[in-house]
């Protein structure tokens, strides 16, 4: 197994991720092989600061660099030689069984659906977030941004890939999927909700147990909870800022400790052709650490397949 | 001045209401009469157990109650002599100045629309919710359902019904007008964000500072936080969980005391021709008091004359 890592994304690349590839390489088994995706010449040092042994990873020497505020579909066509672009296309041709980076999101998008594409069937992709539980365990909330404007049929498809999502990856089977909505009856909502409650109340692909509401994101009522990539990124920014306050206040707390993305590593894309997790900018070594496990975790239950089997 | 009062609204009705008029008549001026709508048979034996002098108030004697769970406009129709329905009916008439509600959030809406109806100019009214902000002060959110699909010009007017608000209830002049958004670039977001960010932009009718995003509610960047009533929705109640949770795990502080409902009353109905606020359901003696207090300083500051003037 190959689990390609960008080197060059994020807000304190390279120095954060060579630091969070150190740390995941010690939680790898022998077959599963850390690629560095980045410049050879900035990561060598790194890890020889680190009494690092180099011989651990693989090297795909990379000389381009997208930038954080960079337009991400004129960055992918400008830059073939960055790292994000020749991830995604060794990624397309198998070298790499996976694909992970904390940089530039947009070019993380754009990037995938150019090179691995959506899997047949699923007409859009989306990028999840993990949500811990309250009284334990994690759901996941999609899409948080991939798609502004969705149509019902969206909607129900990213019920389809969470629950796939939490069953494989969290051992959650038959979990609940939520519509996220501005209130429980089935006629509440504006008009994309009042028509995905009906596609998705009809169908046996998802154990659909109705509407949920903005309070129920942490309180386990549902395991897959679906919205619109517009409300689900507006949810994501104010749940990780209610984490930034109580941080900055001194609370701690288990669950809190959970909240934070450094343990939770990264958002998938779901419903590409092969595993891609994207970060969080300012991820800390530990972040990266976590985003390589969860990409790693996917590529080892051959998610992608449940994925077309689903929509074959 | 006639500040009405639904006694039979909220979760505690009576109990809890007649409580918080004892409450926030203590804060009233001599001027000021706070008029109580609902079972006088039911109020006076509360206020006889506080020992208080039913003198104070004066009394509108209803004999129909619009449940929480009720269908708001067959509620509404079918139930004229329920303390929602008189109580806007008198708004109508000019016998109470403003009206407030802990009772049925939906009825309240249709009850305002039926009555004393939108202000010549305002497309769609919105309901407003008081966001605290960290560096202290108040911003304002809106609309948080209401609408739960909107058009752009939907969006500038609450941008202006909001910074009249906070203008004339809160001192802040000029305020800082942010659309909730995904992104800080303007071709950021929905089709509907981003028609409204061109409407927006080109205004001088509000201080419009661009896209603001969800991280962004409490961090003192915008003072009237603009969004369609759906995605506002669901962050008021994500917000909310997020208090409970504080609370739940015994975290004190001075800017989670502030977002408590129970400071700040209720949440106004901006853009119709009178005053009216509904309260939380659960409310607390505290917050009716509060729901009280801030339906008297919409007459006190002559809010609706601004609206009016400035949709004229």
């Amino acid at each position: 197994m190959k689990i390609g890592l960008d080197i060059m994304g994020g807000d304190y690349a390279p120095k954060a991720t060579v630091l969070g590839a150190i740390e995941a390489h010690s939680q790898l088994k022998n077959n599963q092989h850390l690629v560095l995706v980045g410049d050879k010449d900035q990561i060598i040092p790194i890890l020889q600061d680190q009494n690092f042994n180099p011989d651990h990873f693989e090297y795909i020497h990379t000389t381009e660099v997208i930038g954080m505020g960079e337009h991400p579909t004129k960055a992918i066509v400008q830059k073939p030689n960055s790292s994000i672009s020749v991830g995604f296309q060794l990624l397309k041709t198998g070298d790499l069984d996976s694909f992970a980076s904390a940089g530039n999101t947009g070019a993380m998008l754009v990037g995938s659906m150019f090179s691995v594409k959506a899997i047949p069937g699923v007409i859009r992709p989306a990028i999840a977030s993990i949500a811990p539980q309250l009284a334990g365990g994690y759901g996941i909330l999609l899409d948080v941004g991939a798609n502004a404007d969705c149509k019902p049929d969206n909607l129900l498809q990213f019920g389809i890939l969470g629950s796939l999502y939490i069953e494989h990856i969290y051992g959650v089977k038959n979990g609940k999927v939520g519509l996220m909505n501005i209130g429980e009856e089935e006629e509440k909502g504006n008009l994309l909700a009042q028509a995905a409650y009906t596609m998705m109340k009809e169908t046996s692909l998802i154990n659909f147990i109705g509407n949920i509401e903005g309070r129920d994101l942490f309180n386990n009522t549902a395991d897959v909870i679906v919205c619109d990539g517009f409300t689900g990124n507006v949810m994501l920014k104010l749940a990780e800022s209610f984490y930034v306050i109580t941080r900055k206040k001194g609370f701690k707390d288990e669950f809190f400790d959970r909240l934070n993305y450094e343990e939770i590593g990264g958002s998938p894309i779901l419903g590409i052709n092969a595993p891609a997790v994207i970060g969080h900018g300012v991820s800390s070594p530990k972040a990266i650490k976590n985003m390589v496990l969860m990409s790693r975790d996917m590529v080892e239950t051959n998610l992608i397949e449940k994925f077309k089997a689903a929509f074959n």
